[in-house]
């Protein structure tokens, strides 16, 4: 493991680390922003990123910081694949391969090697977030945007005890239904659609064994270029509304896909994830 | 004029603007943030940028837009340079031609027609913004970052009718007697350095006709790598001493040159601002 880049920010600090992955067979980097001041419970947020993002783009462009130091809340951003040259790539897609990963673990030659983003969140960088940097393992909670709201709320329906609070904006919420899955998810793991459902929020969420009176937070522009097409998100309010499940699902005239729309919203995300793990640590 | 983008952002709305600009003889892209609620006066803050940035590092990274959709303030970032293949570049240079306009008017060829910064800024731009986006000439800030630092400081002196307002992050504070400036004013003003005292902050704050009692906001992070061989706030200090200026001069502990200290004391700076011109507005 080894810190790339360290810069104060609000008190904390904003590190950029490089580690190893044998997960995935590839150097992999994330951000970490730890507060001046952590909670006496070390709770922590991953933020999962969409679609052809880094590390990068949740750090640079969230504006999360100020909200994080203020309720001493970690939050961590990973990468949304594998990376390097050994890595296979579909060059010409920007929805397929790396900056894709989709959160699941590939099944399907050539991928099925190096993508397996599913286990590096939940099993690989989790332990390693919990050894070098004082991470609560009882203490964590999922986010993320579009694709990573897609892993967001997956990784928190398909393993409770590693995430105890979920929100996301922009969700894929029924990927098995959308253009953006069904690429990524015949490409991965094959044709069978029954294998499809196990990695579909709006197909997960009636099985899983999370709270359902503790609220799934989701923020939603209008004005979102793939909301029709892709994101659709009154299947996943269908869905929850049949399991019982609390969503508090926030329509928002207007705002895009983009992270402006995030910045927007952010500081509400961090006080739900703050709030939930409070109450459960 | 062209809107290239618009996205909605906590309220109000981020446009970039791209314009033919008949002072570069190029054409150029700023950001321009428009809260939703203005306040009655229209206030403004130009936000000048530093080596190496366009508009949209401002944009992007400052996470300036909750407290100016706060406070109701419009806020533009201009680009750092006239762009594009007729514009002369010194291409092994991050600190001349492209991305260093330094904020004069050039003198010297093959720099002259072109860069011109000071007269964009301070004329054409500002004309732009009051014709086409209903910013007030009465309530104008200045602002910005390193080079863009001794931008708004030395803009500020020089035209106390256009700006009412100054702050400044990491600034250039004396570029007569530090090597960025050196290399800048001699290439693009010439070896005569009484006229590089014309566009140096530490030169010109004793003769300037701006408030001695209103203050000029500084903040700079002592782990700023640049802070002894490029930026010495202490030459600046001991010149607004000597000519009864009020500074305000926050000397930061740990933080470095980067967005990550901006976005840490931006909101302080849009509150400076809002404070000053709705007292002179």
């Amino acid at each position: 493991m080894e810190i790339v880049s360290e810069n104060k920010c609000f008190g904390g600090a904003v590190k950029v680390v490089s580690h190893r992955s044998g997960v995935l067979g590839c150097e992999m980097k994330f951000s970490i922003f730890i507060p001046a001041e952590l909670r006496s419970d070390h709770a922590s947020i991953i933020f999962l990123s969409g679609l052809t993002c880094t590390h990068e783009n949740f750090t640079t462009k969230a504006g999360a910081y100020k909200k994080a130091a203020e309720l001493g809340m970690i939050i961590v951003a990973p990468d949304t694949s594998p990376r390097g040259d050994n890595v296979p790539d579909d060059a010409d897609s920007y929805d397929f391969g790396k900056g894709a990963g989709f959160y699941i673990n590939a099944s399907e030659e050539p991928w099925s090697k190096h993508y397996r983003m599913e286990d590096y969140i939940v099993k690989e960088l989790r332990s390693l977030l919990l050894e070098e940097f004082d991470l609560n393992e009882g203490a964590m909670g999922v986010s993320g945007h579009s694709m990573g709201g897609h892993g967001a709320l997956t990784l928190y329906m398909k393993y409770p005890d590693v995430f105890t609070s979920c929100s996301a904006f922009s969700p894929i919420v029924a990927p098995a239904q959308v253009p953006w899955g069904e690429k990524a998810f015949s490409r991965y793991i094959g044709d069978n659609k029954d294998e499809w459902l196990k990695h579909d929020a709006s197909a997960l969420v009636g099985d899983a064994d999370i709270s359902r009176d503790q609220a799934i937070l989701i923020d939603q522009g209008l004005g979102d270029q793939f909301l029709t097409e892709q994101l659709k998100p009154e299947i996943f309010e269908k869905a929850c509304e049949e399991a019982g499940q609390s969503l508090n699902l926030r329509l928002h005239d207007g705002y895009d896909h983009s992270y402006y729309f995030i910045q927007s919203f952010i500081d509400d995300h961090i006080a739900h994830h703050a709030g939930i793990l409070k109450n459960a640590s």
